[in-house]
């Protein structure tokens, strides 16, 4: 069971009731955050999450408003008591750019770990979370998000008698035990059927519309997407700063196939997104226009 | 006549419906600012004010409660198509300091003009304000700010018949000017009486209680002071933090003789600031606690 909100829907700069774009989500107790502009700590307490269970904060690129929340939060986390360590992911730079915005954060209480990546994609796993990071199309190196929760496949009696595995190990082998016995390795495979759907989360912006996206987000349950600008008359200047249309958004989740859409990363001059939605859901029916700390529960799917 | 608006009114961090402390000014269209934490720029919206005017902004200190925001405010700054100079004033280290913060703001379409201040007390005149900058005394070196706007004396027929200043001079004299003649040189002090009373303003946060405070802040139109501790249990906790508790601003008001005093810099752990002001008036009656955004326009005071 995946908790995912949505903790702000704007672009550039911070709004009065708009919260620059960041995405929180937790899952059996580790929150992982997707960026951190100004005033993302204000919007976590307003959703009433805590600060303290941050384990993973994933960047997309460095640009101001997806950062400058970070030295803040991370006060906050020390004052807090945290006390073990917090994982940094994101593009080359991020060393240098958040040991740089420490100068107001010098003193923390807990460490933090970085991982920078490069690649085209790159897969994290960590507190359950199978996290693919893969690089988007702006003006400068950004990277979109997928996440994934696993799921294993379903206990298979037949499976365990065939491998001759006592029913004492069963329970063991089923939560993803392996059990070393003198002559031989007990795998959960043993008495697991194949894998089954898990939870899938795909959340980009600041990029141009790309095949890459379209891929990762195939079959998504919640695909987050950037509409930086609602108007038609505004692809230009979508192309010309790398950004996206509500449209373009639109067309690349109908492309991968997914649950639902989220739009979010507005301009500061889209005062009201709702007004191009009955256009945008022409394209992909299951569209919603993004709002601050707008949230879902995502679940395994139920099976017959 | 200046404007003057406290932006937000906590400290350490801010919280839903709690701006962190800071303090903006508007006279004759140029709008100075004090401290610049995370989500300022927000409250200035909120205001609706405009960030572009910021042609000056002090800092008392750098703990990210009171800087964080800056990176961002000056990038709305840039959006927002200023191209003025803006002046940064605050204590050693303001260079290093706000250049490590641009490093998610490196170019903006204005140049930063720096005065780093050391000594204990310094002024500075700018834009019609003459800014005291005093040291307060805080776990880092800290300042307070008083901000004056001075009124020039009366015109005085007599004292210009006396000094044989030709009526065509008077007004350009009356208003400031300096009238170079072929056998001597006019000043405006050759036609105007004495300084009248201007307009004071004196804000100061994280600091402990201090004679300088008192001085500086003597017969103010408004007194901004932190307030961080409400219970006088804490007054053990103010001490050891270099805060102070609402009790010590109000005596610091009282000895000042200040018109009121306004509170502000609450700790996150005080919910209720109103509840502690029966207590607070007692030492000094015109106190009030201060609210987001709480605002005043002072004025030259009436003449009879």
């Amino acid at each position: 069971m995946l908790e995912v909100c949505l903790l702000g829907t704007g672009g550039m700069m911070p709004l009065p009731g708009r919260c620059l774009t960041s995405l929180m989500t937790r899952l059996n107790g580790s929150s992982l955050l997707i960026d951190c502009g100004e005033g993302t700590q204000v919007s976590i307490r307003e959703k009433g999450w805590s600060v303290h269970d941050i384990d993973i904060i994933c960047f997309t690129h460095y640009h101001g408003d997806h950062i400058g929340g970070l030295p803040g939060l991370l006060l906050s986390m020390g004052n807090a008591d945290r006390t073990k360590p917090v994982v940094l992911i994101g593009p080359k730079g991020l060393i240098r750019v958040v040991e740089a915005l420490r100068i107001i954060a010098p003193e923390l209480p807990f460490a933090l770990e970085f991982m920078e990546i490069s690649g085209k994609e790159e897969v994290i796993r960590k507190n359950g979370y199978v996290i693919h990071a893969f690089r988007v199309s702006h003006n400068v190196t950004c990277y979109g998000y997928t996440l994934l929760v696993e799921r294993t496949g379903r206990f298979d009696v037949e499976r365990a008698k065939k491998n001759q595995i006592e029913m004492k190990y069963w329970n063991r082998l089923q939560k993803g035990e392996t059990i070393e016995l003198p002559d031989r390795t007990l795998t959960s495979s043993m008495v697991l059927g194949p894998k089954r759907k898990g939870i899938k989360v795909t959340y980009c912006t600041d990029t141009r519309p790309i095949i890459t996206i379209e891929e990762q987000a195939k079959e998504a349950d919640l695909f987050i997407c950037e509409g930086m600008y609602g108007e038609k008359e505004k692809q230009q200047k979508a192309v010309e700063y790398k950004h996206m249309t509500f449209q373009e958004a639109a067309y690349l989740a109908k492309n991968a196939n997914v649950q639902q859409l989220w739009l979010t990363h507005y301009s500061p001059s889209l005062v009201c997104p709702e007004q191009y939605m009955e256009e945008v859901r022409q394209i992909f029916p299951n569209a919603k226009a993004g709002k601050d700390r707008k949230s879902i529960l995502l679940e395994f799917p139920k099976e017959e």
